[in-house]
Formats: C-alpha cells, sequence, structure tokens
C-alpha cells in the first residue's frame, strides 16, 4: 500500500548507474537555480523605496544611485562566483571554500549559516508567494497556513522525483516570469520616451531632501542587497550540471546576473519615473503594472507569474540545501544519514528534511515570515564575504596565472559583501540579533556531532578496540508468562543451540499464582530449571533485570555470554496489535542498555 | 529523570496488598461519585426553561409539573439502582447487569453507551466548567481549550495517583456546592416566606398558555432529565468502597438521591417564584443567586463552586469508566491492557485512555461541547432501560423473598427511562442520530476483537495447536557492514553457540567496493563464508530479504533453523542516537514477520 503510493508520487527507483541521466542542461538549470535570485526582483526595488519614503517622496530619486550601487555588488558577486566555480569544480559553495582556505571554524560559520538560509528561503518564498495569491482571493486567507504548507509538500514531492523531472516542470514559470517583466519594462520605457507619461510625477535627481541622512541611505542599500540573495546557488550545484560542468555552470550564472541586472534596474527605473510610493495593499510591481496596462490581460498575467515566481523561489533552496548537507554531512558534522542517495538518486533526506522545517517555520509564524527577510540576508551575506576572503587567500598562497585580477576582483567582492553584512547588523539589529546566538549553537552541535562520529569510529576500528574475550559458554534465559506453544519453540531452539544452561523465569504478581505454575511447568517441562520472581508492584520489567543482572554477573566471571530468549507474537494483521501488551518490546529495549546481554527474539506468527 | 516526574506526579508504586487502604468511605465516595449528578443541577432547571421560553414566558409554570416528573424519575431510578447494588455486590454496572440477564448484545450496547458516555461526560463537565471561567475572565476565553486540557490533565493525574487522595481534594468543593446552594434555596424561600419578592413576577400555575404541545412539554421533560445523568456512577463503583461495599454503596446513593432531589427542586422552585427568563451570557443560577443576594459575597461564592463542581462533575466518568473497562477487557471485548493496574493500584491505562479522548473530543470540537450533551444523556438513558429491565428478567427467573416490589420498582425505572430515551430521539434526533451509527460500530469493534483474542488462545494452547518440529541443526546469517570489533563479537558469538553455518553477508552499493571488500575479508576470516549482494537501488533490506528468504526455504527442508544475527550499536547518549541509521531496527522489524527466522541483536555499547 505505502510502497504503491510512494511509486505514484516519486516514479520508479532509479539504478545507480543512472546518475549521468539526471543532469542538468544550462536552460533548465538557469530556470531552477535562479529563480530564487529573480524572484527577488519582485520585492527588492519595494525595499529600497520602503526605507526612502520615511523622509518623504522627493526622496525617491536616491533609488537610482543606491540600485547603480547594488548593480556594482551584484557585478563583483557575480565575478566573484565565477572565479569560484572554475576553481571548485566539484562545487564551491562557501562552505568548502571557506573550509579550505580559512579554517574549519569559517567554514562552518558559512556552513552554518547557509543551512538555516535555506529553510528560511523556502518558508519566506513560499509564503510571500501564498500572500500574492490570499491578496487576490481573501476568502482563501485563512488557510493561509494550509496553502503555504501544500506548496511545500508539492515542490518537496517534485524535488524528491529527481533533480531532472522538477527543472521540466518548473522551467516554464520562471520563464514566463522573466518575459512578463521584459514585457512590462519594455512597454513602459516606450511610453516614457513617446510621452505619454507625465514627466512631473517624480522629483528630479539631485532634488535636495530635507532629513536625508548616511544611515537612512545604507538602511536602504542594504535591503535593495537583499534582491541579491541566491546568487550563490550555482555556485553550489555544479555537481547537477551536464558536462563540462563548471563550464556549463558559469554561462548559467552569467546569464542569470544578465537577467537579474536589467530586471532589477528595468523596476527601479519605472517606479522612480512613475513616481511610485509603496503601499501596504499593493505592491510596487503591481503598480507599474497597472499604470502601463490597466488593470487588463497583461496586468493579471504579471501578478499571476509574480506569484508563481515566488512560490518557485523556494524550489532554488532545494537545489542547494541537499548538496551542502552531504559536503557537511561526509566531514561528519551533521548526520550522515543526509549522504545517501535516495530512490530517485536525489539526496532525499536532505529534501525531506528541508520541506519539513520549511513547513514548521511557516506553522510557528503562522505564515507571517516577511519580518525574516532581514535575518535571512544576513545568513547570505556572512558566507557571501567568507567565501570571497578565502579566495583572496587562495590566490595570494597559490599565485596561479593571472592571480592579481583575479584577487582584486574578490577583495572587491569581500569588501563589499562585508560592508553589507555590517550595515544590516547595525541598521536592522532588531531584527537579525538571533543571527548571533543561533550561529554559535549551530556550530557547537556540529562540533559535537563530529566528535561523537571520530570517537565510535575509534571503538570499532580493530586495530585500536579493546580484545575480543572467547566466549567460554551460553546462559540461555527464557521469560515465559504461561504453557504455551510458544514457550516450547523457545526451549527446543536454546536446546539445539547446546546452551550450557537454560533458566525459565515466571514473574508472577499473586503468591497463589507461583504455587500453581511451578507445579504444572514441573510435569510439562521437568529438566528445565524454573525460577519464580514475586512482584508485588505488579511490574515485569524491574524483577526480571534485577535476575538478568544478577546471572550475568555470575556469568561474567568464567566468560559466559548470556542471552534472553524474548518470544514476539507477530499478529495477521497490523490493527491486532494494540490488542498486545507490548511487553516483549519493553524488556528488549530495556534489556539491550545492559552490557553483555544478548537478546533473541523469537517471532510467532499468528495464522489467524 | 521521567521515572522521578512520574513519582513527583502520581506517588510511589504501592503494593498489590496494599488494596485494601485505598477504599472509599461513605463522605469521600458521595463526594467523588456524586458530583456528577449533583453538578447536573446547575444545568438541569435551565434546560426545561429553555424548552419553554419558545412559547413565552407565560409557559414558565409547566417547569412546576415538569420537575415533579423529573423527581419521580429520580425516586425510579434510585430505588432500581439500590436493588441492583444489593444484587450484584461485586458491582453492577448497567453491562453487567444487562449482559447476565438479557444476553451478549444488550450487555454490548450498555457497555458501549457507557465508555463513550464517560467520555462526553468529562469532555461535556470540563468544558463547561472552564466557560463558566471564561464568563467571569473574557480575556481567557481564546485559551478555553487550553485550559479545558490543563483541567483534564490535573483531574487525569489526580486519578492516577489513586482514587483515595482524589477523594481527599476533591470532597471539599463538592460539599462547599453543596451548601452554598442549600444557603441560597434557604435564603430564597425565607425571602419568599416573608413577602420581600413581589409574588407578580411569574404566572400561577395553571394560567392557559397559547401554542403549548404535548411534544414540547415532552421535549421539556427530557432536557429536564438530563440532570439526572450521573446517578449510575455508585453501582459502577461498588469494588471501590470499603467494607461492607454493598450497604455503604447502598447508603450514598440514597443521600445522593435526597441531595439532588432538594437541589433540583429548590432551584425549580426559585426560578419560577422570580419569573427568571432564560439568557444565553448568565446562567439561571447566575440570576437567582444574584437576585437574592446581589453582586455580593455569596453569589461569587455560587458562582465559583459552580463552576469548580461543573470541572469536577468530570470525576465520575473516571471513577466509573476504569472499571467498566476492566469488566468488558475481562470478558475479552476490548484490549486486555485495561485490566492491569498501575503503580498505585488504579486502572492506569483506562485513566490514562479516559484522559487523552476527552482532550481529543475537546480539540475537535473546540471547547464548544454543549450540543454534545443530548448526545450524552441517550447514552445514559439506553443503559438505564436496559439494566432495569435486565433486572425485571432476573426477578421473574429467581423470585427471590418479595420479589414482587422489587419487581414492580425495576418495571417503572424501565419504563420511565425507556419513554425518556425514546423523547430524546424524537424531540432531539438531529443531535442523537449519530448514536444510531456509532454503537453499532462500537458493538462490531468489541467482537472482532473478542474474535482475535479467542483465536490467540486457540492457537497457542498445547492441546491444539501444530505440533513442533524438532530443530535439527542451525544456520546464523550475520549482516555485516565493514571489518569491525562489532562483526568480530558477532562471529564470536555464532561460533560459540555450534552453529552447523554461518553466513556473512556484505551488500555493497559500488561494484569496486565489493572486490576490495572481498579480499580484506579473505585475510581477516578465512574461515567465514561471505556472500556478498551487489545493490544497484542502494537498499540494503531487498537484497537481504531475498537472501534470508531462499537460505530459509533451503533450511526448513533438512528441519534447520536459520538465526540472523543484527549487531546494535547503544550509543552513550540518547540523542546520538540520531547520528546512526537505524538500519538494525529496520531489518530487524522487517525480518520479524518472515516465518521461522529468529532475530539475535548484540548489543554494541558505546563507551564515549
Amino acid at each position: 500500500m505505502l510502497s504503491t503510493i510512494k511509486r505514484l508520487l516519486i516514479g520508479r527507483p532509479l539504478k545507480s548507474t543512472a546518475l549521468g541521466e539526471q543532469k542538468l542542461n544550462k536552460t533548465k538549470a538557469l530556470a531552477i537555480l535562479s529563480s530564487d535570485a529573480l524572484s527577488s526582483v519582485a520585492y527588492g526595488p519595494e525595499q529600497i523605496l520602503i526605507v526612502l519614503v520615511t523622509v518623504g517622496a522627493t526622496a525617491f530619486w536616491y533609488s537610482i544611485p543606491i540600485a547603480i550601487g547594488v548593480l556594482i555588488l551584484l557585478t563583483a558577486l557575480i565575478l566573484s562566483y565565477r572565479q569560484i566555480i572554475h576553481a571548485y569544480p566539484h562545487g564551491g559553495g562557501a562552505y568548502v571554500v571557506s573550509k579550505e582556505n580559512l579554517g574549519v571554524l569559517p567554514g562552518l560559520i558559512s556552513g552554518g549559516s547557509l543551512l538555516v538560509d535555506y529553510i528560511l528561503t523556502v518558508a519566506v518564498s513560499v509564503s510571500a508567494g501564498t500572500d500574492a495569491i490570499t491578496s487576490a482571493f481573501p476568502s482563501l486567507h485563512e488557510h493561509t497556513v494550509l496553502i503555504a504548507s501544500v506548496f511545500v509538500i508539492f515542490i518537496t514531492i517534485l524535488n524528491l522525483r529527481g533533480v531532472t523531472e522538477s527543472a521540466s516542470i518548473l522551467a516554464y514559470p520562471v520563464y514566463l516570469f522573466v518575459v512578463a517583466l521584459f514585457v512590462l519594462i519594455g512597454v513602459g520605457i516606450y511610453k516614457i520616451a513617446t510621452g505619454s507619461i507625465p514627466p512631473d510625477l517624480h522629483a528630479s535627481i539631485g532634488t535636495p531632501v530635507a532629513g536625508i541622512s548616511l544611515f537612512l541611505l545604507l538602511k536602504a542599500f542594504a535591503s535593495g542587497s537583499s534582491a541579491l540573495t541566491g546568487v550563490e546557488a550555482i555556485s553550489n550545484a555544479i555537481p547537477n550540471f551536464k558536462h563540462p560542468a563548471p563550464i556549463n555552470a558559469s554561462r548559467t550564472l552569467l546569464a542569470m546576473g544578465g537577467l537579474l541586472a536589467v530586471l532589477f534596474s528595468g523596476i527601479v527605473y519605472l517606479a522612480y519615473y512613475y513616481g511610485i510610493s509603496p503601499k501596504v495593499e499593493v505592491t510596487v510591481v503591481s503598480q507599474i503594472a497597472e499604470q502601463t496596462f490597466g488593470r487588463h490581460f497583461m496586468y493579471f498575467f504579471i501578478q499571476g507569474t509574480t506569484a508563481l515566481i515566488l512560490i518557485l523561489a523556494a524550489n532554488t533552496g532545494y537545489s542547494a540545501f541537499p548538496l551542502l548537507a552531504v559536503n557537511l554531512a561526509k566531514d561528519k558534522f551533521i548526520p550522515r544519514i543526509f549522504t545517501a542517495r535516495g530512490d530517485r538518486l536525489g539526496y532525499s533526506n536532505g529534501i525531506i528534511m528541508l520541506g519539513f522545517l520549511s513547513i514548521v517555520l511557516i506553522i510557528s509564524f503562522h505564515g507571517r515570515t516577511e519580518h525574516l527577510i532581514p535575518l535571512y540576508a544576513v545568513g547570505v551575506f556572512i558566507p557571501f564575504t567568507l567565501s570571497q576572503t578565502g579566495m583572496i587567500v587562495k590566490w595570494v598562497r597559490h599565485k596561479p596565472a593571472g592571480w592579481v585580477s583575479k584577487l582584486v576582483i574578490n577583495s572587491i567582492g569581500a569588501l563589499i559583501s562585508f560592508t553589507v553584512s555590517m550595515m544590516f547588523f547595525i541598521t536592522k539589529f532588531e531584527q537579525v540579533w538571533s543571527v548571533i546566538i543561533f550561529l554559535p549553537l549551530i556550530i557547537f552541535i556540529f562540533h559535537r556531532i563530529k566528535k561523537h562520529y571520530e570517537s565510535v569510529g575509534e571503538q570499532l576500528r580493530l586495530s585500536t578496540c579493546e580484545p575480543t574475550m572467547p566466549i567460554e559458554g551460553n546462559v540461555f534465559i527464557l521469560p515465559v508468562s504461561g504453557l504455551t506453544h510458544v514457550v516450547e519453540t523457545s526451549i527446543n531452539y536454546a536446546k539445539s543451540l547446546s546452551a550450557q544452561q537454560i533458566i525459565a523465569v515466571y514473574i508472577p504478581f499473586e503468591r497463589e499464582d507461583e504455587t500453581i505454575f511451578v507445579e504444572k511447568w514441573k510435569k510439562w517441562q521437568p529438566d528445565i530449571r524454573l525460577v519464580t520472581l514475586h512482584s508485588p508492584y505488579r511490574t515485569i520489567i524491574q524483577p526480571l533485570m534485577k535476575f538478568v543482572d544478577t546471572v550475568e554477573r555470575k556469568a561474567r566471571e568464567s566468560n559466559y555470554q548470556v542471552t534472553v530468549v524474548i518470544p514476539q507474537f507477530i499478529p495477521k494483521k497490523g490493527w491486532h496489535n494494540i490488542l498486545h501488551n507490548q511487553t516483549s518490546l519493553m524488556i528488549r529495549t530495556r534489556l539491550l542498555y545492559r552490557k553483555n546481554v544478548i537478546v533473541t527474539t523469537v517471532p510467532y506468527h499468528l495464522k489467524k
């Protein structure tokens, strides 16, 4: 039943040798890896205006120089990441780059930030997309959490089916969004050029603004930079590209950078020229679209594709999170279960974990995840800074051909990323302070996990472990609850293994019960020793444990091994289990926590 | 840790021999077994007025004859149950009485109704009490579900501590409530007698009322009868009484009947004389209290004790449900886990189950359980009818001394109970129809459970089961994942048991891996046969299962027994478990579902 549903949802399992077929070409890669970055265009320009509006509409002209700053930052990041892709062709996430060049701690800071960040990406973008939908259909508003969770589950299933299949489905909406915005920007500029937009809607560039401060401009710049989250996704996901992976990845990165630059500056310019003010209930893009096309087909088309791409931006998290988790798990900083490929060759445990944690976030914030955005931006710019710095160290250390120009690019990238991170801490401290607590905590957990794995490895290695004691003989303990077929089977089994001692243990709650049972036993199994342990507190576990302890202590003296044989009913139907006290399960769990006691389960399959 | 918390909450375990000390005297028994019945006074009279108000305030005088009807019903029930107590001194719940005299099906109808009913009792009364509190403190209103759930948990813990301890704590509020209502009724009647209440507030008895109908009066009567739910509790709980149990129980029953009659008629009379109309936001008792005392101390005292007794009414369910469950479980109609006494000698599984299911009900109805009241009343009057009918059959069959008068009493009880049940079906069908679906379903489940237990007993009995095959030899299968200390221990164990065959199984995902491992193995354990099973789909379970199947089929031919030896890591700290893929657990679970394969778990205790 369950496995049929699984097949239906994620498809038949794939052989390990089919891995090559699951790789992405550039078109598909651009779609699924840049949806996060491109979708930022839908809210990035607005973030700038929201800060500027606090000193008045005349300040809006500052959005133009701020946008130029963002474009410079974008260029620096794209060029830097291009260099990272070529230097780390097997997937150079910020984690790998920082760890290799700066050391383990910077690596873990990058890795930890990004791990949390991808969860935020999914939660924030799906919530934003759901908001766009519920704004259009207010009756759905009370179901926001449910709708967002269903979207997360849908994207999770798509990703479990495999990266190429999800790319095929997700590519259309991404390209539709790009086309829609190109049309919007094109028509908008045409209208401005032909003079059908009055030129007095905006203050001209250079107009003096009362109350403007450097702090405010920095805050606006930091807010605008949140549009750049997601540009690191491609460098993480190089292993998903078709051969030659680094070249394909680098071209995809350039294409993404170009698209992002055009769309971002187009929207900022139109917003400035139209003199658009940010409103609570209508987004900036929506206002531009309405003024350009009126409430006609194109307006709704733009609104629809925007909602869609916001939801699909989550997919970038799904591409990057599992690969980052694999890298961390290979280095033993997180559970090794994340390195296992699932039926469809994706790292399914990472995918499921990401979906699960995002839903937890969505539920705990009741789908109102907007104020997580600054946190999320910080979580991106910290690893940006560290990986660029790592590259600087790399160039200085190895000095390959043309290293000076490479050094310059990465230095600019590092400097700007660092500045933006600091701006977030300075201008939005009340929203990002939790990073200071969570990041050290996560790193502490990473170290604890690694310590555990290393100590386990040490204990298991044949060369270093304690020498195994030879087993001189075996004692079998059989807890019995009655004179039944199951007990008979267990006794036969113990006998066939030529155990040196077989002890049956009966635990009565009442004294009368005890004598009757002893009598019956003597008649039925005269050659098997029976021990009765009266239990005044009506518990089977405690007297049995005490008895096993005693036997084990004695057995150990002469290098004997104690085995406890527990019969286990296997009912024909699953629901029957609730009709049987799960005593054997409890006994087994408790016994396994004792030293040197082996637990043997004799299943008894009920036929009816 | 967990066991310390358990001790703190429910106290140290008690020996089975301490059972006698846990019995109730009459004062405590009256308090904890009649809280349900007595609390009905807080809403029973109101229910009558709510029906009558639909034809106008002049109809309120009908509440007097209706109350007389209810008192007659009460008298009949008290006398009938007194007879049941003496006839069934070991606890004569409706289930036992109906089953013994009428047959299994009527018994199960009674038992099933009551089982569900006690859950409804808890949910409805705790919700009602919580409502009383949130009416007083409206800011708590949004936390209704949480508050109600906390109350249920509190009462559950009290009952897990044991019946006498909960009685000691719960007795005070019950007696305070009784005293408060006595004062209210006394002062009220004094004021009427001294003429300080104007006599023109009510229509005099016999005033003709337009629109009154027999149907309406029956409906009002049925609603008023809901005040009688809970009178059967004492007859279920005879085993909880001090010696001589039946006599003490019977006296407690009479005392309860007397109190109930006085309080019920007092409230109905005051409501009638004061001309009180039922209101949505203020209860009838609250209106009477306000008119009698003004908003002074006594008013708030009455409100407080009413809220308290409504919550404590739940406790009646806790006294009766576990005992009924024991009776049903002894007859194998519900899981036998309900027959086990917990640490404090209460039937703790029944108590926990009742608490859990009540919370489920409270959550699913968002704490708005008022419209479950009719359902709950029907669930009481069906077993009332059946047990009285059972008693009729008993008297006719055995004809003891004075049986005719006993027969008359039970016949009246049966007739009135039957009439009330029918009234509920006729006048409130839209609220009680679900009984017709749920009751047959519950009885079907009861039968399925009994059938399963009987078939298991049949299969286990030595006289009837298939003869056990002798075991001629043993094959041990050892799944191995590397050359480690754990594998060494398992091999030593298998060798020490002189197994005829030991097969190590290795399951590589990659071909290269396979050859390397085989080479290493040959050097390390040359005398143990190694089988490798290449798994292209990266799963360990499936190839292993197939292999075990093959070996087992072959082994069975020569009466050999197959044992699979699985090493299990036991980390030092609980949280470490998530760092290890729980493969051994999965393998064990899957293997146990196969025939004739015994599973041996070799624990490997990590020391760090």
